[in-house]
């Protein structure tokens, strides 16, 4: 048996659920894979929480911030570099906090500071590695650690473990993917006759969409993945700026519903594709129509799908995974037990 | 650069594609993955290709096994174990012989020599482990060695990885397939109005059905694949008998077009299933009818899909995946670079 130590950063539903799910799962994983995650710090901006006995996090409680002091393992001033140096190398990083898609932060720091630490990192939150892709898969190869992001990448959606490893050895000639769950329900609610503002409320009402919810129908999050998911199995090293960016808030009040009677979908497609000059690639995210024989013609509602296209292998087609909390938790555990499982 | 010697077993239509796309793809494999792929013999029942220089091997001629012998690099009466023994450790055999369900041979002879001498297998050939599927797994695992085997599971399909690696952590429910690309095609050709014996023809006529199609029609085919994918990710130890199997041929002649008419589709599905008793599963392959909700409905013709349904992460379907013999090589390729790659 192996056991890991966990530092969790981010205190939010999708931290929660990973320490709900790691309780649930620590004897399956342990049977299964020898494996035991013992989640010794919860690092917050102004403490952590910190215990030499491994923490069990419950639920969200109503004032989550408020009751972290009342916490018996609350250490008020204590900094996420005053548990990676001293506990050695080979623990995990498991960063969640919010993404800011511009900035990186906080979760760029925590990244970095954790691999320089000689820990690997598993990160369900976009923003670090949006900002600083190259600057941290350099850092993290030089320093021989691990740094995976599938909860960064539409979740439980298998992307990237799709791409790097069932495709290893493939060339990627294109890719194509529904990577927001947001913009498809609204698009797929659109083609049953609601207008985009009927569409966006019930999406918001069934707590799909967010009170703001520019990100997902502004095109951003997907292009956030996209770009992520480029640079991780092209190599590239794109920026939000080199996405072409449309969303789906200007489209015509019946565009989708006309297409949909015409036997078309409409689809928020996140594509990246071979350049016409045959150098480089380039990466768009804006409504397409597509014909029934499109792989993605079928994804409708909240689901996300992704087809990768290769030389040697064909076409292949991902759809489904679970986009809630748990769904984000599981996947974190995934990319964790796959960095640290024996080779198969 | 890592050199790894590889022995390959068989002299068919997969291994000289594999052979073909080794060469292609050399020089990108070196630098993506730092590995050299080598094959130093090819092995058959009555002696061996074999240089001390990488082997080079062709298209199929018109008479393969009379040109063999030809063959400057032909070592009559050379025998599997004069090949590993003096390599040492860390090689990988590449099997290619056609599958025997019952037996598992010659395979499964060449894949214990591979082991107990401490190489890593890769297979695309089914024989073996549907007959020994327990015993190659406990002598692999004991030596320390890599027994892969995605291109006997469906090929360029990715099913095993996507359960072991991308659903790591949680616990699989159910999985239901499409895995067998011909009976599917002919099914489709069926709902079109086809009869059962003019789309066999036709799959014939494309070189999509063997001139015996018992095994494709039959449902063994698909059988064996789904046992070996059970067998492999919900940790059983099932064999050929255990499978309850119906092909396509006993349907009524218009089934699949009344099935169409009515908005539903056919399909030869092969299940795993939890028992009713809660204890143990169930696997099964028969004709079944499936709405169009159901995330396999749209897989026609030669495509195959499969559907995982999970505890955590919800349903992950994949669907696509070239059948022909470069998507097997390719298949091939991918778990020999998985065997030998740096950990990312």
């Amino acid at each position: 048996m192996r056991t890991v130590p966990i530092a969790l950063t981010g205190f939010g539903n999708v931290s929660r659920a990973f320490s709900t799910l790691l309780g649930e799962k620590r004897a399956g994983v342990e049977r299964r894979y020898g494996l035991r995650f013992e989640i010794m710090a919860v690092v917050m901006a102004d403490g952590c929480l910190f215990s030499n006995e491994p923490l069990e996090i419950g639920p969200a409680p109503e004032k989550a911030s408020r009751q972290i002091e009342k916490d018996p393992a609350w250490r008020p001033g204590m900094r996420i570099s005053d548990i990676f140096k001293p506990a050695g190398r080979g623990g995990c990083l498991v960063e969640c906090t919010p993404s800011d898609l511009k900035t990186g932060e906080p979760g760029l720091s925590y990244i970095v500071i954790a691999l320089e630490s000689g820990w690997n990192v598993v990160t369900a939150s976009k923003g670090a590695l949006v900002a600083a892709f190259r600057k941290l898969k350099t850092l993290a190869a030089g320093q021989g650690m691990s740094l995976k992001f599938s909860g960064a990448t539409a979740a439980a959606l298998p992307t990237l473990d799709v791409a790097l490893v069932s495709l290893a050895g493939a060339d990627i000639e294109g890719i194509q993917g529904i990577l927001n769950g947001t913009s498809n329900y609204i698009l797929t609610k659109m083609a049953e006759g609601l207008s985009y503002r009927q569409a966006l409320q019930e999406a918001q009402g069934w707590g799909i969409a967010e009170p703001d919810p520019s990100d997902d129908v502004g095109g951003w999050d997907s292009a956030a993945k996209l770009l992520l998911i480029a640079n991780a199995c092209l190599d590239t090293d794109f920026g939000l700026s080199d996405v072409r960016v449309s969303g789906i808030t200007g489209l015509p009040a019946d565009y989708a519903a006309k297409a949909a009677a015409a036997g078309k979908s409409v689809k928020l497609l996140a594509s990246a594709f071979p350049k016409k000059s045959g150098r480089g690639w380039g990466l768009e995210v804006g409504p397409s129509l597509l014909d029934d024989s499109h792989p993605l013609f079928h994804v409708n509602g909240t689901e996300k799908g992704i087809t990768f296209i290769t030389d040697t292998m064909g076409s292949v087609t991902l759809t489904g995974g679970r986009s809630n909390p748990r769904g984000a938790a599981a996947t974190l555990l995934k990319d964790l037990i796959n960095i640290y499982r024996d080779p198969f």
